[in-house]
This record gives structure tokens, sequence and C-alpha cells, in this order.
């Protein structure tokens, strides 16, 4: 267990893709690749130069790390089969939203290995620019996880338990699932305009900028921080179905935010003012 | 009219801002400003090295061009009492959903110049990367607004009517104030999750750079757009209020969405079958 130095991949999806390849730049060794999509499989072991496999029942090769890397409702089913293979490896899995404990009572050591991006297979992407949020079962195996994330990327490996990887996992998908779809809407209205989408990529390039800089209360703009009711009223009148849906429940979200904040000034003042006082 | 180099802008809220010092360096020169707030006329006339006003009554001045950038609700009346100033002038305003029309049969030469850019007084921006859409009266004012945009900005610029702008203004509002706000909610999960903000960066980065190489609905991932149910759930379990709202709305968005792509690709499909028969 003190050398965790070969690993083999359950999974040649997007986060499998890409963790795996991070993993053998950084010298571990990859023993094999399995997906039920033969070519997937195929395709990712071929780039990392090792064994590839479409069925988990003719694994025999064991490995120091196995990586489960597929999708949520998948993770309890492959383990049950490797886990015979497994016994004395690190057993991880690397979703946000499934507790370190699916693994409990099944083996002795295992763990989660979270990467905060979102993987595309066609991108190219850069695996040591990748937060890393790691659990293990006990103090052995979270060292050795944090010693895996340490080589694999240059930010900080951040121990975080499920429950509270689960609230973080909810977050990405605001950031990145819901504003991803948020530039789907702007693209579909863009065409109704006649103007190409590439026409909105400088705000959106802008838009994201200032997250480095401002918080997002602070850099909010537009007709629903104002309350300018005309506008909003007129932009409702040109929408329909879910994104008249969106519309409403994400203005309301952001007039709300506007006056808790503009509440919590208000407070900051009066107490300022008292304090003065006395 | 054909000499448009002198400039009185009204207003020094975060377009005037940049707009101004835009133009400025383009060599237009700048007559005055205006702002009710005294302080905010100031601090830009200070920066274009020009004449402050906080009262429209004290203009005597007139120039070339005329740039109203105020809030919305308040074109109307600003152009009322500086239309005796700007009668030989070209007066233009700056807003997405304001119709050309608010200026119509009450003086000669009149247009817009829509920047589609989310500006901060606060932050530095480069405004030859804004895209600029402009619309005229006549086919003379628009070719002066033309040459305007040509001036300030690398982008080539758009000629666009009142209703298309509008149209497109409505999109800026979901690629940059309900992204920005998705921002928001994020920050403030993560604040239960213990994690900074600064964590998600890298994530928030890379969704904003796949715009460039990937249409939105070809980047989405998650768990709404792969539908997993048993994620959705218990993500929804985790969230009240306005963001509950905004999960619900936009996961069902993005799956509808997904699916009418999936329908799209099943019926090519079917007729590429069709016309590989006959």
């Amino acid at each position: 267990m003190n050398q965790c130095k070969t690993f083999f991949m359950i999974g040649a999806g997007n986060v499998a893709w890409h963790l795996s390849q991070a993993l053998k730049k950084a010298n571990y060794i990859p023993i094999g690749v399995y997906s039920r999509h033969k070519t997937k499989a195929e395709a990712l072991a071929e780039v990392l130069n090792c064994r590839a496999f479409d069925s988990l029942d003719n694994i025999i090769e064991s490995a120091n790390l196995f990586f489960i890397s597929v999708k949520d409702d998948a993770i309890a089913d492959v383990f049950e089969k490797i886990r015979i293979h497994a016994k004395h490896s690190l057993i991880v899995h690397t979703a946000g939203s499934v507790s370190i404990d699916i693994f409990k009572d099944k083996t002795d050591n295992y763990g989660v290995l979270y990467p905060l991006q979102s993987f595309s297979i066609k991108r190219k992407l850069d695996f040591s620019n990748v937060p890393l949020f790691v659990e293990g079962n006990n103090a052995e195996t979270t060292s050795l996880l944090l010693n895996v994330a340490e080589n694999i990327s240059r930010h900080k490996a951040t121990i975080l338990d499920s429950e509270h990887r689960k609230k973080m996992h909810l977050a990405a998908v605001f950031a990145s699932n819901f504003t991803n779809h948020c530039y789907a809407c702007a693209k579909q209205l863009l065409n109704e305009s006649g103007v190409s989408f590439d026409a909105m990529l400088p705000l959106i390039d802008e838009t994201c900028r200032k997250t480095h800089d401002l918080s997002p209360e602070e850099a909010q703009t537009g007709p629903a921080v104002r309350y300018d009711k005309n506008v909003m009223a007129m932009q409702e009148s040109m929408l329909q179905g879910a994104k008249l849906d969106i519309y409403r429940c994400m203005s309301r979200s952001i007039h709300e935010t506007a006056i808790k904040i503009e509440d919590k000034n208000d407070k900051l003042r009066f107490e300022q003012n008292q304090s003065t006082r006395i």
C-alpha cells in the first residue's frame, strides 16, 4: 500500500480520459482500462499504452490503485465485480455526489478523489490546474490520496467529507451546468435576432473574468438587479415556455439577493452609527 | 454633420465611463459631461479633461454628437432638456431595450449605438474588443454611426434595428446577468461547504472557454442533461426558496433542450436512411 505506482482505470468517459493521462504523466503505471463500450476502452488504452477490457469478468490483473470513474448509478455494480482483484488495493471513485460509504465494510482501503472541473474528451485540458478534493476511510488512505493529488495537480489538494463534497458538487452544477445552459438560451435568442453567437463571446469572457476580481454580487448588472420593472415586463413578453420560467425565477432571485445585500449594508451602517454614538 | 468630432456625454455611469474614454482615445473631443450626481460628473470630466455639469439647465455648449447614456427610464426626460442645444447634432442613446423611436419627430438626426458588453467603472476594459450595434434614422446618420463605431472598436460594427436589438439585449441578460447570478448561487453553496470560491474559478474559466470551441448544447454536462433522476432528487433536497426554483426550471430546460437535439439527430439519421434507400 505504501507504493501506489500502478493503477487500473474503470471507465473511459470524460473524467477517466483526463485523469488517467494525468496519472501516467506523473509516472503512475497504467495496467488496464475498462469500459463497457469497447471502442472507448480501446481508445484510452491506446493513449495509455495498456490493455483494454470491455468485460469486468476477464480482468485478472490487479494494481495499487483502482479508479472507478463511471456514472454514479454504476459505481456499486462495477465495484462488486472488481473487488476480488482489488482487495489489496486502494479503491477510489471520482464522483461529486456519491458518498464514500458506498465502499463501507466491503473492502479495507477506499476513498474518493473528486476533480472539480468540467471535462470533455474532445477538449485538451491542463490537469495540473484542476482543484482536487480527497477523502479516505482512514488516515493512511487519506494521506496516500493527498500524495496522488499532489503529483497530478499544482493546486493544494483539500480533504473534504462526502456531505460537504455533495454541496460543492451542487455549487458546480450552478457555476458550470446552469451557466452553460444560459449560454444555450442566449444562442437561441440570438438566432431569432439574426446575430451570430460569436458577437456574444467578449461579453461572456468579461462576465467570467470579473469573477476573479469582484464578488458575483458586486459584479451583477442588468434590469433585474436595478429592478427595472418596465424592461423586465417587456423582456418577459418576448419569452415563453422554459425560458420564461428561467427569466422569472432568475430575476426574482437576483432581486432578492440585491435586497439582502442592501439590508446587510444598512445594518452595518446602523451599527457603525450606533458605535459612533457610544 | 459631416464632421463628428466633438461630443457631449449625458451620463457618467458604467457605459458612459468607458464609451467616452474610448471616444477621446479615437480623437473625438469631449465638450462636457452631465450626471445628476455631481461627484460622478466631476470624476469623468477630470479623466476626459472637460467641463462637468450636474444640472441640464446650465448647459449652453453644443457638440456634433450628444450621447445619452443614462438609465432607460430617464432617456426621454434628459433628451427634452438638451434638445434645444442639440438640434444640429446627432443624438445617440446607448440602450439595448429602448427603441430608436423615442426620438422620432422630435429632432432631425438621431440613432443608437449599443455596446454589447457588461461595463463596471471599477474595471479596466479594452473597448476596442466591444462589438457595437448601430441604428440611424436615415442613411446619413447610420453611416456616421458606423464611422464612429469603426473608430472606437476593432469589431466590424453591425446595423441592427430596435426590435432585433431588444432580442439581442435579452440574450445578453441570459449570457451575462443570469450566468453571473449562477456564480453568486454557487458562491453561497460553497460557503455552506466551507470551500473558498477561488476553488471554483478553473471550472468557471473552462466552462466559459468552451463557448469558443463547442456549441453550448454540445458542451452541456451534469446530472440534468444525463437526466440522472437520483442525483437530481438528492440535489433538490439540499435546496430551498429561490435556488430550488432555479434548480428545477434550469434542469427541466436543460433536459428539454437535450431531447430536442436528440429528436433532431434522430430525424437527420432517419432522413439519411431514407435517402440511402432511395
